[in-house]
């Protein structure tokens, strides 16, 4: 008998060659040439679940691609339910000449292992699946009853799962949830995100003249849409990257002293940032550091801005209309539709005189911040540092996964963000790639976690 | 033997299937594409010129369109030369969805000639090669010397045909320019324009970080191009659109009380410019009429700007790079390269941290103002008169046409603005259409100027 982190150590080898299986189906959800392909990583992730020895694994058909479940809830109604949660699909591998091995032929090169998938989430929803077989085949008691829900269209943005969830509520009714398809912060350095920013995103339309006008004969005589729509975004920020839309953060929770302690001590370099992205010095909310702005801070950008004359050369064209789309980054407790209404307001508000305007709402989402209280984070804190020798960092990150705010409405339950990625992983890139050392750990870390809690 | 303008009578319908061969001839100069179209309508000319017997017809190579020449000079040294000047090539027929008959299949709805260029300037230029051709042909004396001169890069800012002017001083040496490439002041009422404002037309590119980012993961960090973009043109103009680059208006020749006593007799209706328009109120600068700001006084717009995702829906990207083009009108005396160099130099000083900015000039004209006792003002105001039994008014216009600036300055010769069309004919815009009446009456006004110098 062994424990399972002996059981996980012994079988390293074995687990590569079953993710590889897992690597070389090329499960590209957005490309319906690929549709059997994603099929058959559903299949082989519900053999995989079946051999461990979960109960009732079923691939359950949806609208798109399917679903695959099974659980384990043998621990008794005193212990926690886990929903573990993952995706087999992946982004399409192009530009493939830019691949040094080809996307779905799984290779070891310098301790990584090179495949589409490797890291975004083949690799770290399996070290789940070994986690969980880590007990159930070493014949250790699984202190916590767990359900796995996989999906196939993460890549895709979920479009089956939403309905899934609210349909299934009770069959997955749970006390957490547990999500590795994050990064940590750095290197070696485990982390896990406690916080993710929601989004508002809208699109606007500066109507001016009834036609596109010559510039020579009307210049001077009438609003320009282009302009007035460049005076209306300017409007929203002032110079200090502070956004004027009344009411904006109104609800923002503001950043406590320990949480910019902690941001403080997350390891980052203002000028390798500045390198990395070629630009001479970084911009944003005055007061508050780069890493704040980007994720504890609400952010609002110009996503495309259009209007007259794009071609070549010079055209003398006064436009009739200007259009942009802009999105804002929010923060607890900020609610996009709140927010939405606050900005098409304030926007009506600042029109300039001479041109109308029409503001239209994009998809949102809510923004998500996890009690560091919280006895499932604490869990996954101690197994990070117990496998890892080192404590783990809390981070919130400045994205969305709009899932994690799903599975807070739809099942009431709070999400754990345990990556064992890296950023540098190059996910959504040629070469991507995971570190066997990382795979290899996260699946410890994970069985560390179920003992834990 | 008929009279010239009994020749023009009795051949309406034929002249008017003459030019339509020309429209549809899509001779847009600015896109490389149409290059062949282009050499096909300066050839079409050039067989026009022959055919109605002018001597020396040539299509002269240049490094970009043809140039087509013809003259007859049979008057004798004590009569007036004269230089008319028009252009066969054409803008740019986008948006091409807006068009209710296609660009370049000439139609006649209610009483007007719909196609691009049917007014801007195949119809107008045509007037004066059918009033040349009613005294070669109906065997009437002409009264004058004259030259033609029809370019093709006109909507380009004719880059070719300065040097060519000044290469060929000689040869095109004449007492006055004719060009009718102006509008009327309105239906039915003749006018001549006597000033033009001159033109100095900027393309700004605004760099940030070296490709697109996650607006997420990167939004709040760094400066926003497309944002930026939007101070800086905000920055060019105060909210009573006063122009704020320094030293802009330094030259501005500023109105006489007679001039705006003048201005105040033209006859102008706002709300119907704004019913036409459907705008619900003019905008510009503060302190004068729209009449004034749009011919009397300097202007600056945008016309094009473009930056981020422009496709349906809502992608988050937080864009590296946006464009502008931006132009802006000028009035006697400013100077379109000194106005170039303050503008780059106020952009440069106003551009926001985190990007990088760079300013392209792109062809420019300077204004023009003629004195309004010239004698080939005259007559042209003369045979306005007599055409439309109506006195011409003079006016300024707010168009730039950068070549009277250059044959005053490289032929020493005073150019008379004698305009048929309207500018509600849409030139620039789809739809561009000329009346029929006043392509008759274009014809006709041509012809009784040459009877009457």
């Amino acid at each position: 008998m062994s424990t399972p982190l002996e059981y996980i150590q012994a079988r390293q080898d074995e687990f590569k060659e079953q993710l590889f299986q897992l690597l070389r189906i090329p499960s590209i959800s957005a490309d319906a040439k690929y549709k059997k392909d994603v099929h058959r990583a559903a299949e082989f992730v519900a053999d995989q679940l079946k051999h461990i020895g979960l109960d009732n694994v079923s691939v359950e058909k949806t609208d798109g691609h399917p679903i695959v479940l099974g659980d384990h809830l043998h621990a008794g109604p005193d212990k926690p339910t886990i929903l573990i949660y993952g995706h087999y699909d992946v982004q399409p591998p192009d530009p493939l000449e830019k691949w040094e091995t080809p996307p779905f032929e799984p290779t070891v090169r310098d301790g990584k292992i090179y495949a589409r998938g490797a890291s975004d989430d083949k690799g770290q929803m399996f070290t789940h699946i070994k986690a969980i077989e880590s007990f159930l085949k070493s014949g250790t008691e699984l202190p916590a009853n767990i359900k796995f829900i996989i999906e196939g269209e993460e890549e895709i943005g979920s479009p089956s799962l939403v309905p899934f969830l609210a349909d299934n509520k009770e069959r997955l009714k749970c006390d957490m949830v547990l999500v590795s398809d994050t990064a940590m912060f750095a290197k070696d350095t485990p982390s896990i995100t406690y916080g993710l920013r929601g989004l508002m995103y809208i699109e606007v339309e500066v109507t001016g003249p009834n036609r596109d006008l010559h510039s020579g004969v009307y210049g001077g005589g009438v609003q320009n849409p282009a302009n007035a729509l460049c005076e209306m975004i300017v409007k929203m920020k002032d110079e200090n990257g502070v956004i004027q839309i009344p009411g904006f953060y109104d609800r923002v929770r503001p950043l406590s002293e320990l949480e910019r302690e902690a941001y403080a001590k997350l390891p980052f370099d203002q000028d390798a940032y500045n390198r990395e992205l070629k630009i001479e010095e970084a911009f944003g909310e005055k007061g508050y550091s780069t890493l704040e702005r980007v994720s504890g801070r609400p952010s609002l950008d110009v996503n495309g801005i259009w209007g007259g004359y794009l071609g070549e050369g010079a055209k003398t064209v006064l436009p009739s209309r200007a259009n942009a789309k802009i999105s804002a980054r929010l923060v607890p407790d900020q609610d996009p539709k709140e927010i939405f209404r606050l900005m098409e307001k304030y926007l009506h508000e600042i029109k300039p005189p001479g041109v109308e305007i029409q503001v239209t709402e994009h998809h949102g989402g809510h923004p998500v911040l996890v009690d560091l209280a919280f006895y499932g984070l604490k869990a996954a804190a101690k197994a990070f540092k117990d496998v890892y020798g080192k404590e783990a960092l809390f981070a919130r990150e400045g994205g969305s996964i709009p899932i994690v705010a799903d599975f807070a409405k739809t099942l009431n339950a709070t999400t754990i963000l345990m990556g064992f990625g890296l950023n540098s992983d190059s996910i959504h890139s040629p070469n991507e790639h995971f570190h066997l050392k990382d795979f290899e750990r996260g699946m410890k870390t994970s069985a560390r976690f179920f003992e834990l809690l």
